[in-house]
């Protein structure tokens, strides 16, 4: 489980929620119910109701309001009864720290599995940029809850107003909910999904956690995910502000060893989104950009950054789909309002 | 029907909707689907369910954005497919230039009457100012709908995040939705509802409407309502943002007449909150302060202010249940971050 969620944290860019908070969680659901368990998207019967499912909101807060077990497996009750069947399986929306960890726990409550699979493949801030919108379904009814006991059921004519609806309500709910949206088919999840994500996180971790020098275990990484050291160095400044429901902000790292003399700027929206060196673009969403503690190599997410830290960061091709002109037109880094072209981090390293 | 209208409007304490809107919002019904029936509350049967709805947001965006008329209707249906059954009747939650109408247009189309009542005997800016909370109903479930058809559901633990969230998802929506919520039993609605506003309304607007002077058109007013002129003077400037959903702001008038040399600030969040001449406080929430046109003895809404107007401030004591003091609490000035005790208008008057 631990390798799960430092893997996963790796894939999530920085976001996707805290991974000491995702693995607690999800230690005290298993404390209750026992092992986790994982199903194919090929193990899926047509006839199958997935419902995939997630935090949303500012995941600084998600540090601060620790939700209760039960919460994860109340939102997929929520959302299926207003589709009127019971979940046969759960889903993560994304892969992150506590965003791989938050279906298993609703999973584990529910007596049904969990998908190997998630719709990014990776974390990303906003419900357009999931497999599931690229495949034409339409994140509506979209079940959202707060701790409190509050709940609101969105019925949107898109994804994108399902989205801005539920990060207004998220906001007001503190900055944090629990969300199940994308109620499918079996048949629809086999289409639809982005398959072997967790299995993914898990050999991640496990390359990683390794007692390996760290060249070698980010050789490891390398082979397992395509992923390139970016740059070395030491945060020298972190602005985060938590708005619209959101961690924005940026880190500044000054380089270190082959890159000392160099400066690096990292913005980001709960996930990296553009890694700077100088005045050269390293890498942009959709790639992957992920800053690791160089001691450890375990993942820093955006709401942990902190002056002084040194750090390896890395950039991870993303997964196919985000490389098309549809999906680069929802994660690219024109929608972010970066005057930016999308270039393939491999294809930038090599133009070096 | 005009006069209706404008007598609501007089009620409303400058909001509660356009009155020309919320007219040609139910002439424009009224083509369709003939007269409206008006039902007492003494006529209502126990097992009847009332379904009290309305526009919520910012009343300038009102004047933008023109519904049409199904969607009335279709907050209604939105509501009564959550709870299982079929609306007999519909109610204004507030008295208005349009949220009077809204109600009517609904029960048009859907073919019952509506209530000769309110929840507030006049208009107010939040959900929690309703005769329905002070009895101890919640707002919950909670319709809310756009004029592109997204809907949302919320399911809240009290009334005041049911006014929150529904408050937040109106602004996402553009400042304006259709609402309905607080629907009950015939037996409820009786004992909840502060009844015979809709006729007051027609009172009043027939005694302004008449070809006499003014002089005595104010005192027919004042025989109705217990009203009292508090001002008269010239609009010489208007404050007016739409902030968190609402119109916010204040207008200040020059006085003439038996005031000149004094200056009137009135405060309002869509509706008229406090008025001041000079340091003296004339009139508070909960009591109804509405600007009339001088010459027409039109009131006019806040979101119609304008440089110029020869206006009078009349005062109206708000119905019985505003003066108690849990109406106080949630509807006095205090709730309003102002640091004033509620004095009746007309207490405030006899000081003189």
């Amino acid at each position: 489980m631990d390798n799960i969620a430092s893997g996963a944290a790796v894939l999530g860019a920085g976001g996707g929620g805290n991974v000491e908070g995702g693995s607690l969680f999800l230690k005290s659901a298993m404390q209750t119910y026992g092992n986790v368990k994982l199903l194919s998207l090929e193990e899926l019967k047509d006839e199958d109701l997935v419902v995939p499912l997630g935090e949303m909101g500012a995941p600084v807060v998600g540090l601060e309001k620790f939700g209760e077990t039960k919460d994860a497996r109340l939102v997929v009750e929520f959302l299926c009864e207003k589709l009127g069947r019971k979940a046969t399986a759960v889903s993560a929306v994304e892969v992150g720290g506590s965003n791989s960890m938050v279906p298993m726990v609703a999973g584990l409550g529910l007596g049904v599995p969990m998908l190997d699979a998630d719709s990014m493949g990776r974390a990303f801030p906003e419900t357009q940029m999931t497999s599931f919108h690229l495949h034409g379904l339409v994140a509506s009814p979209f079940a959202v809850m707060d701790e409190r006991g509050n709940r609101v059921m969105i019925e949107a004519t898109d994804t994108f107003w399902g989205e801005k609806i539920a990060r207004s309500v998220t906001s007001l709910m503190g900055a944090r909910s629990f969300v199940a949206t994308f109620g499918m088919s079996g048949k629809t999840a086999r289409e639809s999904c982005i398959g072997g994500t967790i299995t993914l996180s898990q050999k991640i971790g496990e390359a990683l956690n390794r007692t390996h020098s760290s060249e070698s275990r980010l050789e490891a990484l390398a082979s397992l995910t395509g992923g390139l050291t970016l740059f070395k160095g030491k945060i020298v400044d972190v602005n985060r502000q938590t708005v619209g429901g959101f961690n924005r902000g940026d880190v500044t790292i000054e380089g270190t060893e082959e890159n000392s003399g160099v400066s690096c700027k990292i913005t980001f929206q709960n996930e990296n989104l553009v890694c700077l060196a100088g005045n050269k673009v390293l890498a942009t969403v959709p790639d992957i950009i992920t800053i690791l503690n160089s001691e450890t190599l375990n993942a820093i997410t955006t709401e942990e950054l902190r002056y002084g830290y040194r750090v390896t960061v890395i950039g991870i091709p993303s997964a196919p789909i985000w490389r098309t002109p549809p999906g680069i037109q929802v994660a690219g880094p024109r929608y972010f309002d970066y005057d930016l072209d999308f270039i393939p981090v491999e294809i930038r390293a090599r133009a070096d």
